[in-house]
């Protein structure tokens, strides 16, 4: 039973101030799950979460998380610039990218970052950019072939864009060295939104091996292990969660057989579970605005794919609350549809609700990690204000809208600009 | 065999005033195409090319189209706004779109715009909200059911969201008749991107017997049937291009057949073959920037699926040439990957192509219909600039590149704003 972390009542009290559709994010849950986070590795001394910044770019987001204690993950340059601006930097920021430019290794080494190499030819890329390059760096492993992820479920990393092979991997370790490296990570993105405990161990054990014996073979100092993410959230209902506490455990538990016994000393252990740590806390929240009976039952919306993408995408399963109908039984089958010239414009196929009225709020959950960011501007359409429910209970803008005169920014320094109708049509 | 509009030298030439990637466009091939459109249907007194505007939503795109006698296509606020900005209004712009917000229809009803409702439920709600409804109205079909597209391509226009059934659509023209509805139109888009000539004349004698049939059943009067989109291009090299003055020819024959012995009158014919209008005539711009060597053959290049979705999100074929390598053979097999954190950021998979070298253009063809448009800002990557070829051959930029600015100016009236390094990560 997934439930809603706003009720009918605080929806209209906040419709009073800001309309529909807005993303809205809950710092109660927020925080206590970061802090769950943090618990279950306190075991490792060096332990920090680095959020991926892509699945929520928000400094406010970012501010909360870092007062918790996170590190950002950052990919672009607009993230190192988000990061910067909440007041991270040096080991508080990893910045893993691929086909990166050199600009954006120039700035996160301003940063004082740490880099993650995506490629082994990035080796002699970011050496020639940087001519001196940082005393940590991380590496990008992909173990290839085909992967047992657990119980059955399978991925490709070789089909993956990302990582180095073993081989190649400890051969740049060794030229890093010579060029100064005194300290490495190792770093391995094999699955994504796995909904079982035992994944991020079982990683953990594979990337733990490997760092001794890239250890044994190069010589190099390993300090850290980056599990970056993949543990996974319930979108369905019926979905079982993951356990953080027992995740934990199984990592320790990997450390103790693994790292321990070795000679490697203190390893500090970092995740990147943008996912895991905001997916859940965030929603979307639109109004019905009309229906449709013809061969199917419609109800469109006042969101579309431009606040969120994956149904469209991915053909995501996002749960929907039709608030203040919690107890009303789903017996109405509706496709939830947004107003894109765009038929995979559908937040839900054929889904058994409780009877829809115009004007109710309709509650789309887990939008809280790669929601709003993965938005984009087809049809003109706009992206939506996000608001954050305070631990006090307040509402708090943090995102204002887009306005048309944002949409069409980029003719700014055209004379078409001047006949753009901004105030005529607001 | 797909040509490339730019050669090396030129691309070379642009590289001086403009760094990849971008958008580029072809002005010469978009007015001979369109005027070939013209023609085809010439036959058609009231005949008008509504251009599709969330297909290139660039004012200076749809200049052009307006000097050679197009109308818009629009679906939103925004894309209106272009429209009136570019000197559109009345029958210049055809308003389509489904689950419509209130301020949306009272816009479109200002300029003038021919309004196409999407559902029987949208002939009260505009009442509502406009009071007198405008003389001529259009009204969207949806014949439900699974449909024969052509030579056994089939499509399911009873599991898309849009238009009206023949009932509803008859009950519709009579309620709006009442309402002080003088000169109706017709519309029904039932497929999308068909490479036949046969598809466009089969909608049209479907479109043309319907409006016979409401004409006799209803005694409304009508005066236009709009084909909307659906006439494809060939993306895929082996792909058969669609023959316009053929089809032209078909839909004629299907107006006499159905429309002349009627007692009709003059019907104009309107369509909306935004894909068809633009999409060959644009090429998205990149460079190689990075090589991989691992289990796969990578080249990671500049531009990422911000600057282009639909082969992330669609699976989409793009043909790819390398500037100056046209004769070279394609003897290689890489991926053509941008720098998401996603790893369906690839433009081509196992694709065949000449040897590429750091530096070389990759020129990815057919992106001047829902390229640039359908861009978003994942990982906080920028959307592209966009030029256009003049039929001189002098190159404008008719659309600047997005900065981190424009990015972040939804924080524009909060304190963090002034946080942002925007001159340090320039």
């Amino acid at each position: 039973m997934k439930k809603a972390f706003l009720t009918l009542e605080k929806a209209k009290e906040i419709d009073k101030e800001y309309s529909t559709p807005y993303h809205i994010y809950d710092e109660k849950s927020i925080i206590e799950n970061v802090r769950a986070i943090n618990k279950a590795f306190s075991w490792n001394k060096g332990f920090k979460e680095y959020f991926a910044v892509k699945a929520n770019p928000n400094p406010f987001i970012l501010q909360i998380l870092k007062a918790e204690g996170c590190g950002m993950d950052c990919s672009s340059m607009s993230e190192l610039v988000l990061s910067k601006a909440v007041g991270l930097d040096g080991n508080g920021i990893m910045f893993s990218s691929n086909a990166t430019p050199a600009s954006e290794y120039k700035y996160a080494n301003k940063l004082g970052a740490i880099i993650n190499l995506d490629d082994f030819t990035h080796v002699e890329f970011i050496k020639n950019v940087l001519g001196t390059l940082p005393k940590k760096m991380c590496l990008r492993y992909n173990p290839g072939g085909v992967f047992e992820v657990c119980n059955g479920i399978m991925d490709n990393p070789g089909d993956a864009k990302y990582g180095m092979s073993k081989e190649q991997m400890f051969e740049a370790m060794k030229i890093l060295k010579g060029y100064g490296v005194e300290e490495f990570g190792i770093h391995a993105f094999l699955a994504s939104n796995v909904l079982s405990d035992k994944y991020y161990p079982m990683l953990a054990k594979i990337l733990f091996e490997l760092a001794v014996e890239a250890h044994e073979v190069t010589g190099v100092n390993i300090t850290f292990v980056n599990l970056s993410g993949g543990v996974g959230i319930p979108y369905k209902p019926e979905d079982e969660p993951c356990n953080i506490a027992n995740i934990g455990e199984g990592v320790r538990k990997a450390y103790e057989e693994v790292i321990v016994p070795s000679s490697l000393g203190d390893v500090a252990v970092l995740t990147e579970m943008g996912r895991f740590v905001m997916g859940p806390y965030g929603a979307l929240v639109t109004k019905a605005v009309h229906f449709k009976h013809i061969y199917k039952e419609y109800v469109g919306c006042d969101a579309c794919a431009v606040n969120l993408m994956r149904p469209a995408m991915y053909g995501a399963y996002h749960h929907i609350t039709i608030l203040g109908k919690e107890d009303k039984p789903c017996d109405h089958k509706y496709d939830i549809t947004g107003s894109l010239c765009e038929n995979n414009d559908k937040f839900a196929i054929d889904r058994m609700l409780p009877e829809i009225e115009i004007g109710d709020f309709i509650y789309i959950h887990d939008t809280g990690a790669h929601g709003f960011s993965m938005g984009y501007n087809y049809n003109g359409k706009l992206r939506s204000k996000e608001l954050l429910l305070k631990t006090g209970g307040e509402v708090q803008l943090i995102r204002r809208a887009e306005t048309i005169e944002d949409y069409l920014r980029t003719f700014d320094c055209f004379d078409i600009f001047e006949k753009f109708d901004f105030e005529g049509s607001r």
